[in-house]
């Protein structure tokens, strides 16, 4: 009875993804932007531990969700062959929207290597406009199930 | 009157390349899967400059191109910052699909580094179904327009 | 004399790049990762106006520039075959770092997809530690040659 | 003892990929670059698993594996969060190079979607050079062990 609106007390969720040579840069380590690949998979595995496949949603629903801004932190770089945890907390649930903080870290050392705030809309996947984000999927995301 | 069926003697289409970072891997050179981006893109930019964007294709006349079958030969790697040449040359143009031989080549030596034979279906965009060339379109491939 | 201690006056830098295939997804937009792909190729391109090639960087001075973090604000999605312009404007010169302000739009109605603010750290190309920004670089980056 | 020079008699590797956004395009499947990433995703996991990983390999011996030819059979199309199993069997082990025979089928209804005859030589890592295959790798990969 003490939780304040929008917030929610789930757990974090953890995805485990190896590096590959398609991941790495020149530099010998992870390009930049593929850090966003790596959170979108923890992102997605997270709904689909919750019931919820994205091509599912887009089907049955008529709905996506797309990320509207992120911010991103580089710590330290990846490597190839790197085992690493991607991790994935929600912050607050809104009325047609979610954000997210999410880390990568490397298995071996558990050094941190990248973080990101994350919110994603929820849209009507044939216009892409906003939708309301149906309440039986806000009450899974709350983990009040 | 001595062209033989299907073949065409249209010349090669060059696109210019250059490599950045998102291309490479940790090896120091072009991941092995990203020339075949460089292919499409020539074959891309190829049927624009025959007035057929890949969009207006799908919506106009729900069609699409995709490829059925490719043979890839690794010759020498292309680096960081390298400025390439993507050609492409109509070999075969068939009821249904066309055949395009396809290479680059690194401007600053000429070196070739990777050649390829692509084989392109036309396909009905919503059902993935084989799809005949339409007539227009066979004919611009073959140069005679 | 009025410019104040690390501001910059240049003006901003252009890039064109084309929606191929390869940087869309089953969404029909451009995936959200590869906007960062379009940011880092506008500002290669900048450097090597600039004179500037990041290989040659690395191979005659020992530095690379690398990324430490990215605010990206998703405004519209971009599509296949869309014509996009990346901009860049020199934000900030820092002894070790520069602060770029990024966009995106569509050429066809001048739409604004995709901003970024990002800041990039001069490294150690051997062991990714922070180095100082050599003069002559850093008085290209404020356009005062 | 009726196995001819260079053959191998090894069981096929298997290793499960799930499809995400960032494999997909606007044709709704999978880019048709993105399966010679799992495919190669495959490889690494199937070195990893007789105890080479490709960073150590280059590391400590100097040597990597680089893909000299690609044949690539596009079947059927991988879609957004399908699950699929990426096979790999050895062919052939020669001097210095190896050959496999890959294809990926979708677990669903056990779809084959591609295949792939890919051709994998042995090179130094500093200069891309050939190099013969150490005895106790090339045992490994013949499944002797």
């Amino acid at each position: 009875m003490t939780e304040r609106q929008g917030e929610t007390t789930a757990a974090p969720f953890t995805l485990p993804v190896r590096v590959y040579y398609e991941d790495t840069d020149a530099g010998g380590v992870v390009y930049y932007a593929n850090y966003l690949k790596y959170f979108e998979r923890a992102r997605t595995e997270w709904l689909r531990a919750l019931g919820y496949s994205q091509q599912a949603l887009i089907d049955q629903r008529g709905l996506l969700f797309a990320v509207r801004s992120v911010q991103l932190e580089y710590l330290a770089p990846a490597r190839l062959d790197d085992l690493l945890s991607v991790e994935l907390r929600i912050e607050r649930v809104k009325r047609a929207s979610l954000d997210f903080a999410q880390s990568i870290r490397r298995n071996d050392d558990d050094t941190p290597l990248c973080t990101a705030q994350v919110k994603v809309a929820c849209l009507e996947a044939e216009r892409f406009r906003p939708a309301v984000i149906p309440d039986d999927i806000k009450e899974s995301f709350r983990g009040e199930h």
